[in-house]
């Protein structure tokens, strides 16, 4: 029943300031065309064991482009310093 | 009315950081046939006196695979330092 | 135009963890039938001067059981130490 | 294009405690009709260069009474101690 | 695929007190017709590198306002003394 290649879900964050960038875009699992249709760069920082992908766009250009992609927010929060959208893509 | 075999709703949650595990899945209560699903161990934490459901992935993979079984985010939110998504699935 | 029975909202809340309970589920003026529904006690906190309604069970429990009357999630947040849920039924 | 007098939009809080007031419902500019439906007090607090409207009714019955108005809770969310909801009419 | 004049996202926010002004509406590469239509204005806060454009409008005045140009709330949350709306507007 579960495939793969499904990935309806994004989750993108942005620490402090929601007018400017850099802006958290993927974990090492992401779909790695819209990473790079993102043009975001994949590094592991230091001190940690699993690698994110980074834009230096601010967040709300990022919802503007994977708008046109079909992905649409569901949620928008805050924990901590860090403000984080989910999002939604309905798959047929 | 009520049919005790009627879980709809699902809350999921992870610690600190967003782009790795584990994922809080379940509580002493949640179904089964979901934790097996997921993967999911049972285990009771040193101090607490109610067990809980953890997985290794990433909160954005499980969200993708609950997709599969009809669960879809209604609201996601931060408490502390931890991240929480609401689920629900429509059963007819 | 308003009709003092008609009470479409709901707010649940618990504290700290969100895999036990107690679950808050009501407030002085909660509707009696919903409240014996969820087999809910009626208190006064010490040096509260209002009343509450809890139960022993954990949020997502009650989650499930108020689907079971028309209630649905409308959104969830955390407000300090303490997560709370507001849920809405369609009244005709 | 602007209508001056569409104020789709309600923005209603509490602090601390949701089962009990009071429970902010407007700002200098709400529309007079709907504070007066509510039975709110508009009052200058000490220190503040703006106007507020209160009541003493705890925020869930102020949202069934909205209701009744045709506004409907869109969102939820607190920051610092206080709790807000944001609330939204269909006007044609 | 990628169409860079659609902008159907934007954020506002405002700090602390959410009955009075001033309101973020804007980023460096907001929609400057949008900014006009608010009477917003655009500066760089002492110590950023960053623009930004504020009103002097409460932030319910502002969703009012948006709610013209079709923008619809679809999350709000708080995140330290900040409080966000996230808007959505369907483009044909």
């Amino acid at each position: 029943m579960f495939q793969e290649f499904r990935m309806p879900y994004m989750l993108i964050s942005t620490q402090i300031r929601l007018e400017n960038g850099p802006t958290l875009v993927g974990d090492e699992y992401s779909d790695p065309d819209t990473m790079t249709y993102l043009g975001a760069r994949k590094k592991v920082v230091l001190g940690n064991n699993f690698a994110e992908y980074h834009v230096d766009d601010p967040p709300r250009v990022i919802l503007d482009k994977l708008e046109q992609l079909g992905f649409r927010v569901v949620s928008m929060t805050g924990v901590g310093q860090t403000l984080v959208w989910c999002l939604h893509k309905d798959i047929m």
